[in-house]
């Protein structure tokens, strides 16, 4: 099941901006590894073929030197930018183009759908070759440091020699941090958003309990991959926008208005409408297996894992780094984003303000595009 | 059902001060009303007989004005202090006792368990007169109103003329108001703790996640009272154990920990672990239509319903308070409560410092004990 051609290009769908772009982008899909030479994961299991989604913005310099990569959340797609035959308008917009932090006059940009999502890459919805049927939950252990392998791969693949920047936030910025240390002759500068070094105890436990809204419903017990578990899905959603909010934003918006009907003394609340709209709508994009998959992968983040640690580890970061935290973020809260900024070499913090949460690196254009041009412009 | 049997004093059952108390104290049960007098719901439903479950420590006055009312919480019950014969300490015994806040040498002090709840008093638990049935969901919609309406008649019918302070905390603390707002005669002075003026659109967001959790379990699907949704049940308290800590109370404690198993690549952390264990702690003494309706009776609190508008309503207080924040508390965030002593005519506000979020009411004795004490000395 590939849904990539329902609505998804930000957490709430909202606070989209304005699309220069005259020409429509494609998503590409290509197809690495074999059964000869297949992609191995840091489990030990592979998988071959592998396909991978990806979007590519502005021209690729002769030298292959003047690449970005900006790397997706967790139900995100390589849809970063411009509109699409659908007309459907690319996740950070705000932050790539023209005179954007990720300016396309300058920069080749890249988005590619990360490994174990449901995008055009392969993972939990993809068939197993084996069977022919959906991977679904039988689909191989993987970890953020496998994402990053593929795309490396993929980059590869396009020519890429090196990369000026990677960016994104959340799951994103754990790619970006995983870059850093994994390819450190490949990439210049990093700029993690909104994200950890390790995913904390306090995610993790949000996680778990998304997963067991799903593991709850009738339909993933009975796991035969024909039905759905929706109600399930929906509900884990619900649990996440909450926590991908704040409370202020919360009451700005919501407060106690009523304005969707319910009884006298059973009101229902336009936060309750809200929250169940949420759910609704990702049921309609993403399949649960998916979202059980690659909230297991976030878990398993953990940079220090087989290293050293952990401020040791960011301590052998090479690249230069803009570590940006939101203040009101209460997912990854900003101390976690200054500890990046503490141990790595070359880092400085910087902090958006924001009633918005978690999700301003979805909304705060304005005050991204500004750090991340100067700090492009310092370090170039 | 009763579940009264079964450990129920805080939130996580830890953090439990010595007891002081040599007799053991034991839940007394009182009938009130009668079909010629039923007891009328704000909703305008009644209800007859009702039972309430009560306990009390220390001796009152014969004037009946040394008396205290402590308010219990969402899964709360009337054992607030002293150890009854099972060995089970109360859930306020840290702050009930000689020399504590509420010290009853001097203070008769006073907890019933609320309207709705299911230790004692009458809720979905109760037979239906009319079926002989339990009520289950179809018992009737309460709110913080009736519950307080409910305690006074027990106070009355204990022979107290006065109440020297009324405290709680979380939903306790909406009792408190209330007692405020409608008994000003009776109320001297009041301590809310972690709670809010009405029920924010954040909380009610994070209850409404915790009723799916229940509705979206198969056997509450089936609503023939017979089979209980366990597992649902257990996925709400999970994720209100989750709002009820905080972040920094998570890492101190968890972190990453993996002491309990799990796969090299697919390792089980303490902290899912321990969420587990809470919820299925609750399923042992608690019941999903109860939470189902104390959680709506907490969203429908708003103190200015059918009053004035929220400062206006506050500002109609004619008791003393002593409004206490937590300065971790991500469920009623501090602004809540300094809300409430910034529009209360005699009130003062004071916070409590504590990693351990919105349950620090139930933890940080020394600190609650020594506000309290001081407030009362102040007014009294």
């Amino acid at each position: 099941m590939n849904k990539s051609d329902l609505n998804r290009h930000s957490n709430s769908g909202e606070h989209l901006s304005t699309v220069q772009h005259t020409d429509t982008v494609e998503t590409t899909i290509v197809q690495l590894f074999d059964e000869k030479d297949p992609f191995v994961l840091e489990s030990g299991q592979s998988l071959a073929p592998v396909s991978v989604a990806y979007e590519t913005y502005g021209k690729l310099n002769v030298e292959g030197t003047n690449a970005i990569l900006v790397c997706h959340a967790l139900t995100g797609d390589a849809h970063a930018a411009g509109m699409d035959v659908k007309g459907r308008i690319g996740w950070w917009e705000g932050a790539i183009g023209r005179g954007k932090a990720f300016d396309t006059d300058k920069y080749f940009v890249v988005c590619s759908n990360f490994l174990g999502s449901c995008y055009g890459t392969t993972g939990p919805t993809s068939s197993n070759p084996a069977t022919g049927l959906p991977y679904g939950r039988s689909f191989p252990t993987f970890t953020v440091r496998d994402m990053v392998r593929l795309q490396h791969h993929v980059l590869k693949h396009l020519g890429i020699n090196r990369l000026v920047t990677v960016s994104g936030g959340s799951l994103g910025g754990m790619q970006v941090l995983e870059w850093a240390l994994m390819y450190p002759d490949f990439v210049e500068t990093i700029v993690p958003i909104a994200t950890s070094a390790r995913h904390s105890a306090w995610c993790i436990g949000l996680n778990e309990v998304a997963r067991l809204a799903i593991e709850n419903d009738g339909a993933w017990g009975q796991g035969n991959g024909h039905s759905e578990p929706e109600r399930g899905l929906a509900l884990a959603r619900m649990i996440a926008i909450i926590s991908y909010r704040s409370r202020a934003s919360f009451e700005q918006r919501f407060s106690r208005n009523q304005t969707t009907g319910g009884a006298a003394h059973d009101p229902l609340f336009d936060v309750e409408s809200y929250l169940h709209y949420q759910g609704e709508k990702l049921v309609r994009r993403f399949d649960a297996a998916t979202y059980v998959a690659i909230t297991k992968a976030m878990d398993r983040h953990d940079i220090s894992r087989g290293r050293l640690g952990l401020q040791e580890t960011l301590n052998t970061i090479k690249a230069h780094a803009l570590c940006i935290g939101i203040d009101s973020d209460v997912l990854y809260p900003v101390v976690e984003q200054a500890e990046l900024a503490a141990h790595i070499p070359n880092a400085k913090y910087a902090e958006v303000r924001s009633i918005h949460g978690h999700d301003a690196f979805l909304i705060e254009f304005d005050q991204l595009n500004r750090l991340i041009k100067d700090f492009l412009k310092e370090v170039g």
